[in-house]
């Protein structure tokens, strides 16, 4: 394996991995909501809320959406005001930067342990709302001026589940020797890459803090130089082939359909045109759903759930706890479509609405819907490209996993995130809402708040990670 | 007049912008709140509510900011939900970039008509809510991909009076022929600049919008490069001067004390750490806020007033209108220290709260503040550098100009705009929520929401125009 990790090799991380999970037993089980302790339907709102005031409530929403097929709905929403923080510890290793990673057990995760960032923590986590132990190596992120700084930025969650929820996205390289404590490993970034495409090991955390990782704004960063300290592109941009393509697509010296300036002005006009809103309302008050002993739930038996699990285990900061979640009812599909437009790779991104955006509309994948929600709907209702991307031939098919959304709020709640190219010379469709951006103008995007949603930077994560193929790093 | 336009001459855009305000006469007086027309006191909440439930509203603000010396307060705020649209036409004369400038009567201002941009509108406006005239030139803005867009951003308000408020600052170019109509003139950049010394004159409006004009990223850049097709620097940046060290301020070619990924982890930190908060809440119940029929003040007597106008005009869409207003009842400072760092000028800004911002906190001057409101505090509460500023010596006040704020809103209502010279080698104070920036940072900041106040961007803008001294622009 040409490139794997001189520090870990990719066998000797699946047996880590795999004897870890089988040393540290957890159980997770649904439970009615009278089960849950600490927790209570307040009145006479209904919201689910936390004795304490704080980790986070189940409140209901009102939506008005006018470029939805449905343009009015309610649902029921998670606010969690508290910013938290997402951070990925970087150290060199014979000059190849390692990201300490961390197995963790999330209750919603189907296969209980993931890989998350060195620390993926609330802020009632860290500050120890609930007593549990210290988070460990949250000084190198609280007081990160006194390392390296690769990326710090606040990021939005799902729209559609959270109200205005952000995460603080940060990467610290530290020069300090760092002894992983148990449950942690160091991995290549290269590694990380090959590790997505396997399905529900790399969680939704790690994937938006890789997105904004700035290999892709630099690939001679230092931070990513190869051992042998060549500053030269990592990556061979000769060629015709679909690598090449999308090397060139990372390396902002090569052109792009549309210029920066030209898609910001879009994005911001489609911000400033934007008429739809969403209003907090009491979980009581909301139309179409009902709330059993089990489950909130849509009369249409569509979208998702609200409901509530007991967890039992050892490898988190306490033994044991119950609490509200949320539980989709479909799987979802993720994709972006691609397309080589003058040799330079695009993805064709939308501007949507999310009820739970702080400010109106962010850049999404081609396609992302949960396709079940779309069978009580007319036929013209099917988001656009959604056939596109379901029909693809294999051979057009680059990216295809079947990843996790975040394991602290959302039960078995999983994506197929798709990489679909669309072959080259093929006339480009690009409706209104509808750009082809290259790879660095994603990147750049990502560098600031409110561009990008979470689903598009685990797509552009996923795009990265294709390049893992070009230097050897195999699973 | 080594750099006067050839389109206008300084003198004959005097004459023109005096005998047009002779022409156009109105007057505005202060009216009861029962003499508004449209406009009432909703019950049971007393919000200043319009009838037509457009425009906006004055209700109220529940704050507390533990960053803030009184840490809870309550407040009238103006709920303005909509984004308006600022945006100044640019076309070039003679290779020349101008911009189409609008002699604008807004009821708000001292002295009536000031310059504004070709477009000035909220959606009300330019929707015809009000069964106005149509707004000229409007269609450049919004099908503004047609033309090359210079800039588009949407960019906050003063966070102190505005409930979320934002504007779309953009900037376009034509190569269309342009006629100006009756009360629009063509000024270049240099010569907006000059004018920006004189009080009162350059209305915010224009301010905030000059200073998302690209120049400061690029000074060769086509749109502001000489008439020559000289490539080079416009500003001459060897020598040891003041204006040679704002000269490279502006040019990422040099170095600047804290690189900007640093800044922009600083700003995040500042961002996610964050623990105020402020709720909308009824112009009722707000405490320590008396109305009387006329007024609703602070039982201080400090901070400002919501009260009510009679406009009448022949230069405005519609021929007369009543509305509310703010009214501040002190002259505000707003400054920036500067000084020069290794041969670059630096600015200090500050990351501050303001109640109304979408986000908790923006970049704001070195000094924002109303001296009067901290005469009731203990002197320990004085916002830090204010006794540097106003005690600076004559040679060390590089520009001092007293602006007025949007003359739509907000009633004779004028901050002090300083820039203010600390001498080099004198030791840099620089207070954890405060750092020092270059030119072409803030430049970079400004590309993007959420980041610089609107106080900032009008300093940004003062510390460009700067430069006009060097190419010989005079008033």
């Amino acid at each position: 394996m040409q490139n794997d990790s001189a520090v870990t090799t990719m066998r000797d991380f699946h047996a880590w991995f795999t004897a870890y999970g089988e040393a540290h037993q957890s159980k997770v089980r649904r439970i009615p909501f009278t089960e849950l302790k600490g927790w209570r339907f307040e009145r006479p709102t209904g919201d689910l809320v936390h004795d304490s005031g704080r980790f986070f409530s189940v409140r209901g929403l009102r939506v008005h959406n006018p470029t939805s097929p449905v343009s009015d709905w309610d649902q029921p929403v998670i606010d969690q005001a508290e910013v938290g923080l997402l951070g990925i510890l970087v150290k060199k290793f014979d000059g190849v930067p390692h990201c300490l990673m961390q197995a963790k057990m999330e209750p919603g995760n189907c296969n209980r342990i993931q890989l998350s960032p060195t620390v993926q923590a609330t802020r009632s986590n860290y500050t120890r709302v609930h007593g549990g132990r210290p988070v460990p190596y949250l000084d190198y992120f609280r007081n990160a001026s006194r390392h390296r700084v690769l990326a710090d930025v606040l990021q939005s969650e799902q729209g559609s589940w959270f109200y205005r929820k952000r995460n603080r996205n940060i990467v610290v390289e530290t020069a300090e020797n760092v002894e992983p404590l148990d449950g942690f490993h160091w991995l290549s970034v290269g590694q990380l890459h090959a590790l997505l495409a396997s399905d529900d090991l790399v969680n939704m955390d790690t994937r938006t803090v890789m997105s904004c990782l700035p290999f892709a704004r630099d690939v001679s960063s230092p931070a990513l130089r190869r051992p042998s300290g060549d500053r030269g592109s990592l990556y061979p941009v000769e060629g015709e082939t679909f690598l090449s393509a999308l090397a060139r697509s990372l390396d902002p010296r090569h052109g792009t359909m549309h210029s920066f300036g030209s898609v910001h002005s879009w994005f911001t006009n489609a911000r400033a045109e934007f008429r739809g809103r969403a209003t907090p309302t009491d979980l009581n008050s909301l139309r179409g759903w009902h709330r059993t002993a089990e489950r909130i739930s849509h009369e249409s038996g569509l979208f998702f759930d609200v409901m509530a699990v007991d967890v039992r285990t050892g490898s988190r900061e306490i033994g044991g706890w119950t609490q509200p979640m949320i539980e989709a009812r479909g799987q979802g599909v993720t994709a972006f479509l691609v397309q080589r437009i003058d040799g330079v790779l695009h993805a064709l991104v939308q501007v949507k609405h999310e009820p739970g955006f702080m400010d109106a509309v962010e850049l999404a994948p081609t396609v992302q819907c949960t396709p079940e929600n779309y069978t009580v709907l007319p036929a013209e209702a099917a988001p656009p490209f959604l056939h596109e991307v379901l029909s693809a031939p294999a051979e057009a098919i680059r990216f295809d996993t079947v990843l996790s959304e975040e394991g602290g709020r959302f039960f078995h709640t999983r994506s197929r995130y798709m990489i679909v190219e669309v072959p080259p010379g093929r006339e480009l469709r690009e409706p209104d809402s509808f750009r082809w951006l290259s790879a660095h103008q994603l990147s750049r995007f990502v560098q600031h708040s409110n561009y990008l949603n979470i689903q598009a930077r685990s797509l552009l994560a996923c795009l990265h990670s294709l390049l893992c193929q070009i230097r050897g790093v195999r699973t």
